[in-house]
């Protein structure tokens, strides 16, 4: 029961630019004192990718899904006008000289800022991801754990 | 006014993946006590079409839409690594081998603990869907009803 | 501390479909006398576009984001089943059938009901859009506006 404000976003998405949007919505939020979560299922997990492989055993299905997914924030394409990469090529070129901050500085900056990051334990075991190949600090829940955040929220966004 | 919280989801999209996700919170939600609803628009719907189909008359358009798009939620694509069909099946591979429920599974469970699943009418019209192609026990309405419970939510998304 | 109910849309997506989902619930909400804001940012911008190309001068790349980018709601693709320009024929062939408004009808009509009107101007820089090119009467601000506005929302929705 704290007093303070409270942003959850769910993010599903897999694209460079959706999760931008997401991180800046949640650091945004931060900035303003608001409590905020980021529950990555599906392919928003990849967000939360390092970006080394990690040498784990794993099934056949989990090695495909692991192979095709991208590794980290930076190997994401875009949801819109992605042109066999080009797209995210322009957009980072277009932020650096905008001297925009970059998806990897944003995730950085919402670790400084408190914000939980969720990684949802149902989807990492379909899509066979480990908390090895994941970055640090974060938090392992399922939905439960998401509704509970979300029926606090006053703002809840699925992205 | 009752003292129950609310959850509402505009289910949209028209892919495996996405309609999973909705079901997976609205049970969830269900499961933590909340009244929930899902609003199907758009291609939100096809998650609410019969397995067989159904023989009605149909102006030319109305006959296109209804044949290109997947009649229920076993048919759906998924919105990334969808591969022409295989991406689905690969998730489909690894939700058997970890005894996950499967997306028909979801949805009868939603309607079995009481998850309001409403058609919207203005885009059945639009698509030409019919009533006797839908599922039974779904309420057909409008965004007006949509509105009325959304402004009640404590949780609200758009999937 | 309106008494008024209030809802907000992040438009996120650059999709026919999907902006006329957004522009259907605004309206809807400001008809059922709610305050009602759509943040434009990324590909959503475009739904603020004008019909005819603007002469400007910009970078090279600003000029082909411009070029790539639909120039009005009028000329946004599909989100599902596109085919190449074929499937927002047919969804405008039966919205004309079903006398159904059109996207530029219900962006009008939504200025009319007072929807307030966002461009996130962050994505403006990115993607080199301009005032210019815009339609009138839009608001220019960024993530922190949203956030203000959200935060009192009773119905929050990013599509």
């Amino acid at each position: 029961m704290s007093e303070k404000k409270k942003t959850t976003i769910v993010l599903f998405s897999g694209e460079y630019d959706k999760a931008m949007a997401s991180y800046i919505i949640a650091n945004g939020a931060a900035a303003y004192d608001h409590e905020v979560t980021i529950f990555h299922t599906f392919w928003g997990l990849n967000a939360l990718r390092k970006n080394e492989p990690v040498s784990l055993k794993k099934g056949f299905m989990e090695k495909m899904f692991g192979k095709m997914m991208p590794r980290g924030v930076d190997k994401m394409g875009l949801s819109k006008m992605n042109y066999l990469g080009m797209g995210p090529k322009m957009i980072k070129g277009v932020m650096k000289k905008h001297n925009a901050m970059t998806l990897p500085q944003l995730v950085e900056m919402a670790q400084e800022q408190d914000v939980k990051l969720i990684a949802c334990t149902m989807t990492m075991d379909l899509l066979g991801l480990q908390k090895e190949e994941l970055l640090d600090d974060i938090v392992y829940a399922g939905v439960a754990a998401y509704i509970g955040e979300a029926e606090e929220g006053n703002v809840n966004l699925f992205i």
